[in-house]
């Protein structure tokens, strides 16, 4: 390595610090902190993210971005550093767009916005968390306007979390995968034979549950050395270095699912960053390639393993033994069925694989109208209802059960939605490569066997972290861009 | 506020948030932080603390500091204003004599050597932590070296903790102290009635011995929605603002005395700095006047609140009903007598009163000989334990009882262990003054009845913060300096 490409390494690692600082501040803030720690943590992060910023835009990060950059013209494409020096241009050219003053501003909103949703949702009071929405909303059409001129107002909020990405072209695959969607629930729901979930209903001890799950993320092969899991109330998982990534989870006592799918979700977000080479740690290399490569990796490991019937051919023993009194004299095949029953309900989270993108489509509408000024914020707990009504045929009894059940407008994440549904789409292209790759796939997973998988999936995607934008790396990977056949499939 | 008061104030809470994230991770660190997160996080504190001092030490804050303290010439001497530029100015002109390079060095290497301390304690292996404790005296020699000239070379690491206070001052008090101590333990422990203290030795269940530390701490006052109690292997208190302010406790199955007395110890801090009024939030008279009034809040609480006969005159029914088992059959004169029993033992936080001060002063002394020079790190285990040998008449079985106890070294703080004892004598000074105010306490503590005592602690000293200096606040309160005769009393 050279001497300027080791002096932009450094200046990297304090954007990085200072980042993974404010994470901690953040993960605490959902798990542990009492209630009136609310305002100075909203400060203390307005101050570290501003701080982070500052140091990333500033003209001194300019100037080792352009001299590792000149020095680095002989370096192969695909090296580390090479990339590290692609990607910290890209950022760099982003970043110096935005004021610091807006970033201390959005974080500051976006900290006090959250206990509010917390209370909101609680107490199912859209009202209460509306000034805050209005305030994020605006901000966040603040921030579209620093990277005009733009195809659509969407897209400088999508490139975050999709660097590339058009909303035209999510858009495209919505439109195809929709009508698709809408009939496949109507055909399982209303002609399929009716299948009875009370099972997976019952009452579940939290402790049992507790022990259950944390046995099952770590046969899948997410490290505790590495990491841990705590409650909260919307489970998450979050980086501060390769070496300590946490997950949280939370449980219900009447419905097994949201505990167990939800931790499989988490440790498959979490089993990607602990995956990344440590040669990238502290740069910007150490995240994910975006948030649908992420979302592939969760949402494989919670639908296509946890939700799979070999899965609970080595699995649903080991429930058995935790649960004895509810499950003894249940069959595997009638809690498989249980498990994956399909129902149009309110919570996107607790939602099976069949309805899931729908729940994403109608946000991913919601917010463009939001961005668009097609909507206003006061009315988005009517649109939400009236949409969710058109789609599902249902609507929410309350704000909680609908436009108030997620977390992410409450940090001013807009953009975010869509990549789950995009992540359902990658993830199903990998499974039809892995399962190519690993004959034995099943019989692996009927074994609780899940080191190959962990092994490939390490080899051709987390070990990488960034290096490569999303689409390329499909494309190293499976020979193709982003393909939505596989998952209709 | 003038403008320019108000644009230091904005400047110094950029350095309070960041410090208080400091405080977040240092938290997280020996509470809930996995193994692998001991290299990243070290670097991380190292990130921020350097940052802290470089924006405190730069030119923009000199500025606002003489700026402000030109604009506050006509302020009243004792309002907050005028206090915070002092304050500011005393702070700015120390801090700007360390180089933020040694910050940063200092943080990481006391940040590698906490876990390496852990686990050389576990072990009961010195030469484990041997290595890092020399960087960290080498480190600290260097940093008495930045404030050349000064009459003892312990006197700037005492200064950092007792502003103003002089080696030769502590030592003259530890010089009239240190014999009627030694002769009060060979009294009570060699002349008087033996005491068995086997009651407190039981089998303490670990949940119940914390339920009852929670009913305890809350009837104190410590408030929970500001602040929250944890598990470490080291109890400490640690604030991220006024209204976040946090404990940890550590529990032993067979001595009751670690928990409730650790877990009142803490408390006593913490009311402290949850006392400390909002309007000095995000300065630097947030905080404790010195560690010896900090000390002197946890010290009364735990010993001259928790140690006396009217405190389990209320509380050890309540103890019974938690532990009906080992309780119900013994009477408190018989308890009150087992957790006070005098006795030689190795550990300083779980001492009796008696026997505090000779093991602070075994330190002060350890650390001034490593400090001039005339000790070196590697025979600091053989000094422990001749010096142990010579005030307390037994030698340590091995360091994990001797030398490695204690976690101040692992972190690099010398010139902290004073302070205990100076508590202990501030406690005693305020507590002559307590009586005098409120005729009642006794009564009141008989009822479990802290509301008046957290009161008038409120009133003239948590409420301050660091406006005064510890010996003028003494003043203020008692009208004297610090006084060893109410304590030897």
């Amino acid at each position: 390595m050279t001497e300027k490409i080791e002096r932009l390494r450094e200046r990297l690692a304090r954007v990085a610090d200072i980042s993974h600082a404010s994470a901690v501040l953040g993960w605490d803030q959902q798990t542990y902190m009492p209630p009136g720690g609310a305002q100075d943590r909203a400060m203390q992060l307005a101050t570290l993210n501003s701080l982070a910023h500052e140091i990333f835009v500033s003209d001194e990060m300019g100037e080792a971005i352009e001299q590792a950059a000149s020095e680095g013209t002989d370096l192969d494409a695909d090296s580390d550093d090479a990339r590290l020096i692609k990607k910290s241009k890209r950022e760099y050219e982003k970043q110096t767009k935005i004021p610091t003053e807006w970033v201390a501003e959005f974080s500051k909103a976006s900290g006090l916005a959250h206990p509010e949703w917390e209370k909101a949702r609680e107490k199912s009071e859209f009202t209460q968390f509306q000034p805050h929405l209005e305030k994020l909303v605006a901000l966040r059409r603040e921030y579209v306007d620093f990277f005009a001129p733009y195809d659509h107002v969407y897209d400088p909020l999508l490139d975050d979390f999709e660097p590339g990405m058009k909303t035209t072209e999510v858009k495209d695959v919505f439109d195809t995968l929709r009508p698709k969607q809408v009939e496949l629930i109507r055909a399982i729901i209303d002609e399929g034979a009716p299948v009875d979930d009370a099972l997976v209903r019952q009452n579940y001890d939290l402790q049992k549950q507790w022990d259950f799950g944390i046995e099952v993320i770590t046969a899948l092969g997410y490290d505790f050395k590495r990491g841990r899991q705590d409650k909260s109330v919307h489970p998450f998982t979050t980086s501060f270095g390769i070496d300590d990534v946490r997950i949280t989870t939370r449980f219900i006592p009447d419905f097994l699912n949201t505990a167990i799918f939800g931790s499989m979700h988490e440790a498959g977000h979490a089993m990607y960053e602990q995956g990344i080479k440590s040669e990238l740690g502290r740069t910007p290399l150490a995240d994910g390639a975006s948030l649908a490569i992420h979302e592939s990796q969760s949402r494989m490991w919670e639908n296509l393993v946890g939700r799979s019937r070999p899965f609970w051919v080595a699995f649903f023993p080991r429930l058995q033994k935790h649960f004895p009194d509810l499950l003894d004299s249940v069959d595997m095949e009638s809690f498989y069925k249980a498990i994956n029953k399909v129902d149009r309900t309110f919570i996107r989270v607790d939602a099976d694989e069949a309805t899931y993108n729908l729940h994403i489509m109608l946000r991913f509408e919601l917010e463009i109208a939001l961005m668009e000024g097609t909507l206003a914020v006061k009315d988005l707990p009517e649109a939400w209802n009236t949409k969710f009504d058109d789609y599902f045929g249902i609507t929410p009894p309350d704000d909680a059960k609908g436009v108030l059940q997620d977390i992410h407008w409450s940090f001013g994440g807009f953009g975010y939605f869509s990549t789950y549904a995009l992540g359902n789409l990658v993830a199903s292209q990998l499974w039809e490569k892995i399962v190519a790759d690993i004959p034995d796939i099943t019989g692996q997973i009927e074994q609780a066997d899940f080191g190959e998988l962990l092994q490939w999936l390490r080899g051709i995607i987390h070990q990488h972290g960034a290096k490569f934008e999303p689409i390329e790396l499909l494309n190293r990977v499976t020979g193709k861009g982003l393909d939505p056949e596989p998952y209709i499939n």
